[in-house]
């Protein structure tokens, strides 16, 4: 496979981000901290900062929220000229940072926002696809509402006809999917056209309707939707282990059908942020296939040391540079010094 | 009039007022800080901290953010066990403060909040009033949604059968009003069955259909409405003036249909935080009404008064103490001097 | 024992806590974070957040200060009618936040403060406890000078004729008892006419003459206490073990006399707010009395959770809430998930 | 004069700006606030805000300082993708901000920079004026290095053989200037092959060797200069007066050799932010060559207004959009209120 | 006079001021901004400034709060090795920061401080004058205990037998003097042996028994004194005339006896921070008699200029040097501008 | 050896240290934390609040910045007399602050810094070292420029010929060293003649030409040294493990030439700062060599128990009190407790 052309396209929902300072409760909070971000933002934010040429594609209303949204990411060096016009708000959550035995909490306020109510025919794919060669979606979009899930269904078919390579990262969330279609009853006609998937054992379940044997573990997951879906190409899991709020462990399993390869794990006794951990490794795995050409192993340790390098940096994107991921996947034996 | 019973009823929607710290762009906040408020909410909290027992009805829904808004009316005394549970999410606004030549703005997303959805039934207004003495609302509720309409129709019956009294601020808001109805198809029936009334000139005549003759200036505003509502008893306008977005001056005027009562002018060069400034003098109309008798130039004063002095306070709420107000529109001259 | 009734209320001191911001020195510190709090008003507090109506019954000087403190009180839902007026400041004290190997160190500025001062008569008990059930007061009171001890007594003698259940920490603190008086020549007389005490063998030791045996370990304390002061029905230790001033571990033991209930030990390696962990506890056990009825294994297992959860919330008050503190003593396998 | 080409090419220095948060001293402060600015970065920024594509051409160093400047300058939408890296450090500067009596002072720490050692033939001019209209310089680089200079003259040049619009803001800066020419034997060759040339009397008199009669104010200097430069087709003068550290006023005058155009006098009496004031009105003044086409009065009125609004926001950056700096340079009368 | 000696000697109390930032109440404040100062200290402070050696004599607790308002005075050069350890706290006080119509108001907590339990002999005042010229001291140390004033008189006694210049500010605060003296009682002993006072017509009345005549105004007040003292040297007014919490005016008033010299007025619209503003007038009159020789105009002319400037500066501390005070008194025409 | 005279002098850079508040990134840093530093300033800071009298020898530009670090170190209670004024610039460092996987880093921006141009004949050694005992330097000065180093020997051999002690940190800074001289060319000199040196096997290998067996391990860096320079009286080396980037543990070796000593391991895995680690133990060498005479294993106890309590505190400096790090290498059994 050739990956050569200029661009990777990601559409999603970008959010409004408001978190307490420190280990704050809402509650308690005065002041809030600002980011934008949302699972595909990240992932193209996260490309930017590697070095590639990523679009983001979604929708905002014009007001100076969705102003300041589109600067953020613009600041990471993302196109922002796709993102359309349109709406009447821009979606909000607001997280509680835990820590130890505590949680992390989020209290969602994303119902009828720019992306909710996009519609079929309000983005012109073809002229986004036009000098692409990589198109990343989630499944958070379709779960948003029915409109979303059709235009995510329209992206997918231009990409494909198109003949761009395309990325799905799964990310169930049991909050999103109120609009009365069950994901199981979309995901699948979905996903059986993307190439490169990434996804745990229970969004394998609930939005593929793939099952498990009594003897699976998380790290067959990848095999388990691979024997599934047959027409996607490579299959992801990212493994975390979650000791407490704030000591987790990631490592990540990737199969291209004919070989499972696996990371080595990450141990994070002291996470800083932990939102963003998935994306920063689907955009490990986007970065890695088109860079590494097929040293799966080496694709797979990358996009895990680019998730465990995001949980030391605040707010949703991975600002990691592709130097010091290189240096954390290949073991440098400098752990911890300052540099000067 | 005998005005000693004990409990003063507020009813409105609480909402989440996010600004940019000292004269940051929505563009550029990087944290916002957090404020819980709303013209009735207002209203309630500077009458207790006037010494007041005032007691706040509303619909929150339960998660953290509902949860703060009541803990912050609740740390300024003021009763919040009659605020019900229910709704999606709490109304927010993000206010921009503007100085000089900018002026402030406002973000309002407000829409599907408790309130806007808060039906007809839900709220005991009989339980509520039984110890009560006044019932204040607001045009702004009328204009959140047809049900939110009905709802104060069903208190402000309540309150006068059970022989209360009841204020009005007209509070007429541009973006809302987006149900299907005017303003002037609802609220003059609603202002009709209130004792006090408290409108700026605009307000009468979208809101009430009151018409002005050519030589009509702002002040004239409480004696046409009064003319237009002979079953109000008073009517009040409060005049400011907006030299620039730091800068305005504010006074107030009374008519209780004998005679016209004027407050002195206090000029106010460079405010703190403009928001409130028609709550406070609401709030200090409806303390003088209960606490002077029918000293009217004394009530105008103090709302006056009142109102000056919240512009000096940071957030929505008056705190402004009763000896504090009554200093100021006693005219005591120590003026900037350090009590120490 | 019957304890539906609706009223608990809880008797202190309520102090200024200020703390330089992270892990600042007091001798660094440009601005300091302020908290309210003290041993008895974080346990109404934590009362409070469980869904228990608690009152707060104290004397603080009427000056901003003191407005302030119970402002904050308020907010959390604790009944603040009956603090009391009086006195000349506000105690106050500062607290450097430790790490590691640096522990926390705290100045106490508490002298002559409205409790301090507090005499026999100014308060008014009986109307206090008419609707009450519950009496929770601690050592530090009666530590603070001899007429905050006598107002101690004052307070219990009525409690025990009225029927109302008491519970005691005994909190010992090197820094009080200055005036001419030792813990042991008046605790055991208060504490003989309480139902609940909690507090650790230095504790018992010094304040209440109980004598150990070589054998003896921390847990064997309340069954020591038991022995010695047979009247009272339940005796209680947090067993904290400090590994450093940012690891520690905690756990509790209950003895009704007849049996020794341990909980399980939670570790907590990068602990938040250290203070008010032993008050989360205390609140934890008053909660499970109320509540879980003679099932004294669960309540020692949730008043250690409580206290678990209270270590991961900055400020001295555990505002943790019924849902999340049963989770987590259940032993609920999704510790650190993002619930999303 | 025909301009609907889409880019304005700036060329100059980005700075970091240190500077005490409120009114402390450097000497008082113990954070810095952060931001990127410079004379034609700020004009770039502020065109963007306007809507329109343009472009900052510089040299920063590859550090996470110089990803941070330009970071800032995409968020706002410039288009830095021909910012070629270079040099050892980015140009610092300390801004102390006064007030009232005490003046702001400025650190300057630029020396080394980037810009300063930058050479001829670093940039291709001729592919980033492809597809341009407008280029515009400053004095400021001109006084930064002899080679500065010179890729200032190799711009110019490249502009003018491709009939581009050049436009100059003086900027005269005293401490500059130190590397042994003076700014009169540099910039009147520049200075006369531009279009448009900003700047006050001091600026043309120590600069560009113009002299003044003894009657001549402030508001002859563009009709001096014109008559100096006869090929430079607009001259433009902001006229500042300076009542106190916090309180100046602001007015512009515009000569096309024809005629002289002066504006209202805006009043600005609590100024937020100076800096970046005449950046503003050099933006405004290209804006309105691009867009009003030859309605002198309203080009000079706007770029007053636009200046005006800058002194509101904090940064150097001036974010005002174009309908809210149209609604100020067209009266309307509206000060202050809140838009809601 | 000779005045060529090298230290000059300041005796008073160091307090710890806690302030809300911005305009917020206590209140509201969750944060305070932490400064040290003391009417006596600053003075010592802003002659340390001005490039005299000064040293601050005290007494203050050994704990952290003590070093830390040791280190504040030593960062700004004053000599701290006389601050002698006793007492158990440091004073402190509450500033809430009032504007426009809100005076701003002080709660005082300095009871029982270091200083207020100081005794005669505690201070080895022979030692301490051995190389100084100067000795300044307050009516604020008279105002804290009897044993206070006893060390003043004990200081000043040892400063005239050593033939030390002595200056006293009057500084009449209406919450001291608690102790069972009046004023009126001590200060004019104290007062008749000192050479330099500085006093306004209500300190001269309450502190020190002056009559003042009819037609008398603020200005004429050196002149009431000197008659009344003819033993002092110099007397001095500040002249503060306080339009509103944020917008004063200051000027002085000097007398030698032969002739009254009186400073221009300095408007000032905005202040900063009010706090200091005497203190700063006392340090430039002291200044100027040790470096202006007899140039009494000037003199009075730089401690207003000097006083003006502080205003603008947050904390007590008149931070700003000697040229910029110059420029100040002296009238350049640069009002406002940035050096840049 | 007797040592007992007064005045330990240190000699070299003061740097504004300016880091992102918590783990942001620069490209994030909307603020910056200014603390002032530097290895040797450390040192002296270190060695005042251990209760020595400790000079600071180096050259600050005059202006506010200057002005500012100096401040810095006055109030730590170093005397700053002896700082000589010069130069364009503050040496400035950016410290980005690392966690786990992700390692701390810094920008250095200190080229033409006072201290860089400092040259011979500037300082008077002879008037410095009048009254002192101990002389401090480090290799980091000696790195800056050629003529800084030709200082290093001036003072060194002015220290010796005076017979003042003198103690070297050797401190290899790759980014330094960069004037045309390799360490090895320079260093040894100036080492032998000193009498404490600290240091670790890189140091030894690429500063002074040591070299080590292959079985050598880091702890008999000491030894090697000794062995090359026999002049020396001891050298130490600081055990630092790097296990991340917030988790090291520390400790030290000492060598007099007879014998080794070695203290305990501190584990450290919760680090607050980690900048001035070394210099923190440098202090307590120099400390334990002033005060527990020949006691070599307390002294090298007391050094890594300094150095570990450094690293809870936040800023170069530490600030631990000689009794905090007592308890400490003494092992009190109070981990943690709250002392209260």
């Amino acid at each position: 496979m050739e990956l050569n052309k200029s661009d990777i396209i990601c559409f999603g929902e970008l959010l409004l981000r408001l978190s307490p300072p420190g280990h704050q409760l809402i509650r308690q909070a005065k002041t809030y901290e600002a980011n934008y971000g949302g699972a595909e933002a990240n992932v193209a934010a996260s490309l930017a900062c590697l070095g590639h040429k990523s679009r983001f594609v979604s929708r905002l209303p014009t007001n100076a929220i969705g102003l300041a949204a589109k600067s953020q990411l613009a600041a990471y060096g993302v196109d922002t000229d796709y993102i359309i016009s349109g709406g009447e708000r821009v979606g909000t959550y607001f997280l509680e940072t835990g820590t130890m035995h505590r949680n992390s909490s989020v209290i969602y306020d994303r119902a009828f926002s720019g992306m909710a109510t996009i519609e079929k025919g309000m983005i012109n794919w073809e002229d986004i696809f036009q000098h692409s060669q990589w198109f990343h979606w989630s499944g958070i979009t379709a779960g948003l509402s029915a409109t979303a899930a059709e235009v995510c269904m329209e992206a997918i078919a231009t990409a494909k006809k198109m003949g761009i390579v395309v990325s799905c990262d799964l990310n169930y969330r049991s909050k999103l999917w109120q609009y009365g279609k069950s994901p199981a009853s979309i995901m699948p006609e979905l996903v059986s056209m993307s190439d490169l998937v990434l996804g745990g054992k229970d969004d394998a379940r609930i939005m593929l309707g793939v099952e498990f044997g009594k003897t699976d573990d998380y790290a067959d997951t990848p095999v388990r939707i691979k024997e599934h879906f047959p027409d996607v190409k490579w299959v992801a899991t990212s493994l975390r282990k979650s000791y407490s709020a704030s000591h987790n462990s990631i490592a990540g399993v990737l199969s291209d059908g004919d070989k499972v390869y696996r990371s080595m794990v990450y141990d994070m006794p002291v996470m800083v942020d932990r939102v963003g951990g998935g994306d920063a490794f689907m955009a490990g795995l986007i970065h890695g296939m088109l860079t590494y050409s097929e040293n799966y192993q080496y694709i797979i340790d990358f996009a895990a040391a680019a998730s465990c390098l995001k949980h030391t940096i605040p707010g949703d994107i991975n600002l990691a540079g592709l130097q010091e991921i290189e240096q954390l996947c290949k073991g440098h034996h400098d752990a911890g010094r300052i540099a000067r």
